[in-house]
């Protein structure tokens, strides 16, 4: 049980973006700040985070958009997992956000990925835009 | 303890769309394809998730409109528990989502019901429309 | 570990709004009415959650506003941790929501704040305005 409840300790993290970034469509966003890291899992040079152990996360990304489009993709090991969609024609900012539980295998990479080239907008201050994964129970 | 960790792993479910539906006001969704169902818990034919053990969970929608609503209820044995909504005249294309731990009991059916009648897109390659529930802890 | 189990059950809480505010803007919001407390941590008279154990937490806010504007902040001690935008010129209704997985430390109060001071719509039979928090593992 204690081993177990270790895995659940070296397995999460939160990210954010510290400040915007723009021509990101279909790449991958970098979340260049850490909240935590619990085992060093994510990379913030390259918006990957490793799945350490293999069950069942939360996995939670929040994308501001400053261009009226906020659409993006989870994707694991390249493919897509989710895909949720925000426009607005008629105002600039948009918030789109996807959190879901889903299984991943210990190895695989997670990444939030914008459908769209306008500005995703960070802040210094506050999470505007954020990534993170949570073990719920190992499988 | 072993016993309860049986239980986690026993109740946590997540089902998608894998093609769009409509007219669906009012009724519960059906989530034909499941991406995981410890224990068997939820029924694609109907969109009900029915509660293995009293306890606090995760319950998760996302839902894709087509025709500019996406505003849906999560309801509990009939009553909604909670109402989002989701409307945009200017563009078709909405992403609804309700993500929020509650009390549950066992026995409880748990479905996800849309207020609008236009399309509900669901895609075969990933999630556009997703319903999950995950035990975080029983009571 | 039973000690664990304690400490995740008396952490959780639940909260809605039961009939609707106004001129909320960068107050505290008072989620009136709880689905469940676990060890009375939250206070329906000033809306804080004062954190019990320190951990990671899934804090979870939903917002429907009324005139427009859905857009929040989740503070911790008076700081903004998230910032979530929401505003369509062309509805009044709209929803916006926060689901983050974050770090926080015993006796830290946790609030949502509208950044709008329109009408935040509340309902007494189900929850259009929620805030929750629960305890994912104690760090």
């Amino acid at each position: 049980m204690k081993t177990i409840f270790a895995d659940y300790r070296s397995a999460g993290f939160l990210a954010y973006l510290s400040s915007s970034v723009k021509d990101n469509k279909d790449k991958n966003l970098r979340f260049d700040k850490e909240k935590y890291d619990d085992g060093d899992n994510y990379n913030p040079a390259t918006g990957v985070y490793t799945v350490p152990y293999s069950g069942v996360y939360l996995v939670h990304a929040r994308v501001y958009g400053f261009e009226h489009y906020a659409n993006h993709y989870i994707k694991v090991n390249g493919k897509a997992v989710t895909y949720t969609t925000e426009f607005d024609k008629s105002y600039a900012h948009q918030a789109g956000s996807t959190s879901v539980v889903i299984e991943l295998s210990a190895g695989q990479g997670v990444v939030v990925v914008p459908a769209f080239s306008g500005i995703v907008y960070g802040d210094r201050d506050y999470m505007a835009t954020s990534f993170g994964a949570t073990l719920l129970y190992p499988k």
